[in-house]
């Protein structure tokens, strides 16, 4: 590597960049000379930017969804329907099944899966104030949306256990399994396969 | 797009990443989840560095690479070959050349190539400093290291000529064409055989 022939200042922020994930040397180096045409002032613009990420980003108290506020926008909306409650590993399902727009519950962040082999129990995830939060409020159903994962699989056997055990009422649910939109059966794989068998059906 | 679910903090900072070259908008999310995952002083460091990034970054007054100085390392370095002068378009370049480690000379850094049709003509890169710096200096070899592409053959050309006007006992070259290592001749296109076959070297 040539990098000792650069600036120190351009070497520190290709280091940085070089750290991020998706990004490599060469992508490093394109993002770098790219910046280095802008103007200064943006430049200073986009580092205060990064530098104040952690102060303007906070969990939502009710849902641990990323908000610059105590709740979230989601817990603080009036028209979403409260008796549905639906469980997701992280602030980007949210965003995905948002997207869509048929979901009109609430949610709850775990911010990570259960996984003994990296040593993450149910402490260390947002479990607690998710069963505090069944306990006081009155849910017809909890989805469990999940990765079909051996984590989500995981994380969802257990929380189902002690969902029902909590409230034996509940309607606890999972995501449908099955072949996704335009895959050819040909190429998918068993699991998934023998999934949308096991989970077929009836047309009336 | 849900993105106003998510605090202003973050979409900020989502917009910035977006704004990269090579960077999409679910680059971005990864970048950005990843960033929020970190110290708000690993964040505070990457933010000054790129804050900074300008005022720590010039170009070297004599060839134009970056540097921190008022003169550049290989400009600095008195065992470099001062007699010959490689003219290339970019820093990048000059790290390319300088990773093979078999090029003993000076650079000339263009900061970018002729190119009519966006109206890049020789005042806009730095030819001017490359006239008075050929007129100072006595350049036993000048390599002319461009792109094989139309600005980097025109540039070239132009180079050329207007070089060997002011000084014509000096050998201007340019970098060989050819086949790449590796590469297949019947996969090779037509311009690179012509040119593999208009170069082609005696055996001894």
């Amino acid at each position: 590597m040539a990098f000792p022939l650069l600036p120190q200042a351009l070497r520190r922020v290709l280091e940085d960049l070089e750290m991020l994930p998706g990004i490599g040397p060469k992508s490093a180096q394109r993002i770098c000379f790219y910046l280095l045409e802008q103007s200064s002032e943006y430049l200073k613009k986009i580092g205060e930017n990064i530098s104040r990420l952690a102060e303007g980003v906070g969990r939502c108290v009710i849902c641990g969804m990323l908000t610059d506020g105590e709740k979230c926008k989601i817990c603080s909306d009036q028209s979403r329907n409260g008796s549905v409650l639906c469980v997701v590993e992280s602030a980007l399902d949210v965003i995905a099944i948002e997207r869509i727009g048929e979901y009109k519950g609430v949610y709850h962040v775990l911010g990570g899966l259960l996984s003994p082999l990296d040593n993450v129990g149910p402490d260390d995830i947002n479990i607690g104030a998710l069963i505090t939060r069944v306990g006081h409020e009155k849910y017809s159903e909890i989805i469990l949306a999940l990765n079909p994962s051996t984590e989500g699989e995981t994380t969802a056997f257990y929380l189902r256990k002690i969902l029902l055990k909590q409230k034996p009422e509940i309607t606890v649910s999972r995501l449908a399994q099955g072949l996704p939109t335009g895959a050819a059966i040909e190429f998918a794989d068993d699991l998934t396969i023998s999934r949308a068998f096991s989970g077929r059906q009836r047309l009336k």
